[in-house]
């Protein structure tokens, strides 16, 4: 393990972040005193990453009422920071419903960091154990140290072959527009001493058709109640080449990314970014059209299964899902 | 049609040239007056796309013989510049033969830049009435007005499905790493006033999944015997796409791209071209690894149609090609 700062922390009052925009240029912790600074590092993805937006969100919240705020009116105005992240959505309210039985919202917002980083580790186990054989893993976008309070959900998995002293090495995917896999994935993992190889995006199909790619495991940003998986942008092209290629497609998540109220990806209501992410530094003239969309939805008959904390979910999910949610 | 100056001429005794490296932000020409100059030109893709690599290679030889260089020395090293491109070897071989038969070189290289004109122009036509039902076509790099010394391959298609006053528009991937699509495609085709959006790679498999895209239409590099195609790197994942989706995927390419003494992609090398393409300016550390093949091999399996100026060859493409080059 490398000695990274958490990826987000409460101390000395004020929640905590390494400012992942900055990376892997500079490594820079940064503090938010307000509950608009929280929700700005979370809109312009100074904290990004399913877990550690949820992890922010709760301390912003305890943060908020520390200051006074409307309780209420917190937990909206954060929610409302990235609509499309449900852990998001999951942690506000959970501190929010504590708050409200009369508990202390900041020490149950940061059980929930503890838990999260538990959670990765129980991920990273079940999926070692499910994919034994797999050494060369396709990833994408970022799922590690930076996106969780722990080692990890997608990248919990090749750390904790690593921690087992098992062969493993990673192509990771640049991860368009925002680069989180060029800029983070690599350097999380280069800098925890994994072997990585950085490739396009769009040169996943002819690494998969290679036959040098083991397994593909991905992070989840939220999973409808069928199993489709709605992911960073660039997911559903890796599950599709996958099962073309045949190779297996894993993804990692904790349980509370699954939104059982939603039944299918259909329903799902997909985030569209400013199209200067894709436009570059004004090299593209602003007149000419862009279409963002952040996320994608994977359909569940690509996956091949579902790692969480209570174990590996296999089709059909509708049923795995229902009972490791306990419905 | 826009007055853009041709992407490559011969004038005033040297080879001129488009910079491509420049666009969008600057249109220069550029004059070749060596051959190491235009090796320098397609080794750094100042000048790219199939034809007008052949068309400037063709031309290159013809400056070289006009320098009193060694035919064959410059014929060879010409071809070394990017050894994936079929187009290159067969345009230079074929001024080189022109020569050595007693013929004027430079006229035989002109009248290979004309004769391209013309193929696109039929392949615009021949694609145009094959895809008559369909409005938004999603394509890949630049294969258009700066890719060839005519309208284009696959966007000869667009073009002429809007000079036939044709409701036409273009979803273009931005094609990383270089960006030729967001920087090269949007610009001409917004320049000539096609309707035109771009994407990120990782989206088109999204975007087909939307059901708003009718077909797919790329170029390619190098067509082996059965129909298996070279083209650029995220070529394979969009035909792998489209086929998982049912959207119907087009080649557009001149005959001459197709090797007959290849018999499928599996024998085709991969120019592999040099990670800090994907690294960006420093941002990435060097010492993180990077595969980046310029190139991937699309199965003929998922190829619906290869639009050609000699008209759409269909599956099986063994025979259709055979029959187009009257083997």
């Amino acid at each position: 393990m490398t000695a990274l700062p958490p990826s987000v922390e409460w101390a000395d009052g004020v929640v905590r972040i390494i400012d992942q925009r900055l990376l892997p240029t500079t490594l820079e912790v940064r503090d938010l005193a307000s509950v608009e600074d929280v929700i700005d590092a979370i809109y312009t993805l100074a904290v990004r990453g399913a877990n550690v937006i949820g992890s922010t969100g709760a301390l912003g919240y305890a943060l908020g009422l520390r200051l006074d705020l409307d309780p209420d009116e917190t937990a909206q105005r954060i929610i409302a920071a990235r609509p499309t992240a449900v852990n998001l959505r999951v942690a506000v309210e959970l501190v929010h419903a504590a708050h409200k039985r009369g508990e202390d919202a900041l020490s149950a917002a940061i059980a929930l960091l503890d838990a999260d980083a538990e959670q990765c580790r129980l991920i990273g186990e079940f999926g070692r154990k499910q994919l034994s054989e797999a050494t060369t893993i396709l990833t994408h976008c970022n799922t590690g140290r930076l996106a969780t309070t722990g080692w990890g959900t997608a990248l919990g998995v090749i750390y904790a072959k690593q921690a087992a002293g098992e062969p493993v090495s990673v192509l990771a995917t640049e991860t368009r527009p925002l680069r989180q896999g060029a800029r983070l994935t690599t350097w999380e993992l280069a800098a925890s001493g994994v072997d990585v190889q950085l490739i396009a995006d769009s040169a996943a199909a002819a690494a998969l058709g290679s036959g040098r790619v083991d397994a593909v495991i991905v992070g989840a940003d939220r999973i409808a109640a069928n199993g489709d998986t709605v992911n960073k942008i660039g997911t559903r092209a890796l599950a599709v080449a996958a099962h073309y290629e045949g190779v297996p497609f894993y993804v990692a998540a904790t349980l509370n990314a699954i939104d059982a109220a939603t039944s299918t990806g259909v329903d799902i209501e997909i985030e569209e970014r400013n199209g200067d992410e894709l436009r570059g530094d004004s090299e593209i003239a602003a007149s000419i059209d862009v279409w963002n969309p952040a996320f994608d939805v994977t359909p569940a008959e690509l996956v091949t299964g579902i790692i969480t904390e209570a174990g590996v979910l296999l089709p059909p999910f509708g049923d795995t899902i229902r009972k490791a949610l306990a419905l």
